[in-house]
């Protein structure tokens, strides 16, 4: 997993966590590189987060740096300051200045972090920053995470390279989850913003482990033109090239979320369809995601589709409960609200697997949207009661 | 638990219940008797809530019939057939008219009802019924339910006994939560219907297990009038008495159904204050009930207080995170939005215990609000995964 040109990164062990597993990543771009980002819709928002925002209004960024193991959030003063230090020393590191530097952290909150550990870590990684530490960042950056989650696919004369965190406190408005991702192209502000923008709407906005919105979330897109080439602008085709293949590869680091959330055995595509308009089909498709019965119900491979219905009626969409069609796995088990010609063995069967689909036609109209979702497992219970402060 | 003077009850197994337990209830008022009731707030109504909210616009009723093991939802025009069936063999056995009867039942969705089981059930209970036979009532209601649930309260000359059921999909909008509260007392269907919603506002509507609605819940209240005296009307101060009785009898049976919530090991007391209004402290309240992260940290007795304040800041409650205080077991853990002088042990160890009290202060205005949930446990995934259709 090579960095698009440009881009250098490492990460390193400073000891934030207590596995003594990487848990510090710097991303350097060689020269400064375009730069956007979308946050938590969560009002609390941890120092970093508050800090990248303010950065990131320059448009253009030289260094990341990221830490596991500690959140940063709800540290007040104190938090900010080590965030800004955070910045300062990754700047040193980087030749450049703390606005610059964009920071992410992820972990416990309410815990103010160790700056000894923190500023050593920043220096030993900037020592071995290098075109193959790509990998080394995705790896600091795990928690909970079981898999390392990376995507690429090229881009008109360039790449997209993406990284990201999962796997708790997942939800449409972001969570823990932290994603980076790098190109080449010599994108505008505009073309990188919009396209970041529309891929967030689609990919991570529309999965869910556990609907909890985190404080610390992030999506960071940098775009170093080392590809080079003159400047892509707005209707430039090779912006729509770079808007395909940012789509491709943060869906591809979304499903990987999904597929490695808290506790997962199986990945929901949960597709609604003729809705009344969108908002409406999100929220349908976000009150399956959001049941925990229904969540419970897929782990047991049982097709209780009522907990579907049920759902969908507490959702709040003005719904015709005598309309509403619900298949799982192809056999359609419920029919205008009531019990549908589909097999449950079958349907039974189908949910055996490691992917189920439910498709839920509320026959209002013409939206439809999909969406990703896990089962809910003991062991998510187990992960997150054993999860200490 | 004898029920007031005027009712007669009696239940017994038709095999509705795979396990062969008690699955069909019959509560009979000897006269007609003031009648009112609260149903579920989700769209998706079952068929026996359909037919009861017809029954309840007059105002009486003879009979309460009540299945469990089959919730008859999303079962179309043969489910309110079915329902209405009910509504007259259980008619016929109390000498009364078909419109006289309230019908509710609760169970897996999506189930034709056994009519053959049910008739049969419904005889040989009418043939059962007694003034000792309520609690049988209060066990043949039981699902995933591990205790038997009733309450009861002297009002004034007369007297208020409740029934209930829990134990999953129970939400404040009401869900598989059934409850039955009957009086003596002559009261007026004014006093009635508006003490019950009262108290279901102040006690069944500040409850969760799972945050999930049920097609199916309703609370029934009759009064027989049996204990005598001039009817009670608005601004008897019998009237005033009934109503504390009711508060206290439905308080008892929502602590009861949160206590029994399914897989719970803890109850815990959310107390939000200084919001700035009264729907706001609820919505906050019910922020931190529906936070998985937050009620696996109870479960693991984890004073992890972050949960709380981001499942608060993504609540979409215009809150200042920089005010917000959060007090666990006493221990003020946060304070206006960061780390709180309180001690982390001494929380952990409040924690520990079966009653967890977390207190939540906004700082913004005057409103408050109490909520009761439960930890969420692996057991509880454990229930409603094998809950097979």
């Amino acid at each position: 997993m090579k960095p698009p040109a440009g881009f250098r990164a490492a990460a390193v062990a400073c000891g934030l966590k207590p596995s003594g597993r990487p848990d510090l990543g710097l991303i350097v771009a060689d020269a400064p590189a375009v730069a956007a980002g979308v946050v938590t819709a969560n009002r609390v928002r941890a120092a970093p987060v508050t800090l990248t925002r303010r950065h990131l209004r320059r448009g253009t960024a030289r260094a990341v740096v990221v830490n596991a193991g500690n959140a940063n959030a709800c540290t007040g003063r104190r938090g900010l300051d080590d965030a800004r230090a955070m910045a300062k020393l990754a700047a040193t590191a980087a030749g450049a200045r703390e606005r610059d530097v964009l920071v992410a952290s992820t972990g416990i909150i309410g815990r103010h972090l160790d700056m000894g550990k923190v500023a050593s870590g920043i220096d030993a990684a900037a020592a071995r920053l290098s075109p193959d530490g790509l990998e080394e960042v995705a790896r600091a950056i795990m928690t909970t995470d079981t898999t390392v989650k990376s995507a690429e696919a090229p881009a008109g004369p360039g790449r997209v390279v993406g990284i990201a965190k999962g796997a708790g406190m997942i939800a449409p408005e972001m969570a823990t989850m932290l994603a980076f991702v790098l190109t080449d192209l010599p994108l505008s502000r505009s073309v990188l913003a919009g396209a970041l923008a529309g891929a967030q709407r689609e990919t991570f906005g529309m999965i869910s482990v556990d609907g909890c919105i985190s404080t610390n979330d992030c999506v960071l897109a940098l775009a170093s033109g080392a590809a080079g080439g003159a400047e892509i602008g707005p209707g430039d085709p090779l912006a729509e090239a770079f808007g395909d293949a940012l789509r491709e590869v943060c869906g591809s680091l979304a499903l990987q979320m999904v597929e490695d959330g808290e506790g997962a055995t199986k990945v929901v595509t949960i597709r609604v369809r003729s809705a009344a308009n969108e908002r409406e089909a999100r929220r349908a498709a976000r009150a399956l995601a959001d049941s925990l019965l229904l969540r419970c119900a897929v782990h047991g491979a049982d097709p209780n589709w009522g907990r579907a219905v049920a759902a969908l009626g507490a959702s709040g969409i003005p719904l015709d409960p005598n309309r509403i069609d619900v298949s799982i796995g192809g056999e359609r088990v419920c029919e205008r609200g009531t019990i549908g010609p589909g097999d449950l063995g079958r349907a039974r069967a189908a949910m055996a697997g490691r992917e189920v689909e439910i498709v839920v036609e509320l026959n209002r109209g013409a939206a439809s949207c999909e969406f990703l979702t896990n089962d809910l497992s003991a062991e998510y219970v187990r992960i997150n009661s054993e999860y200490t402060t």
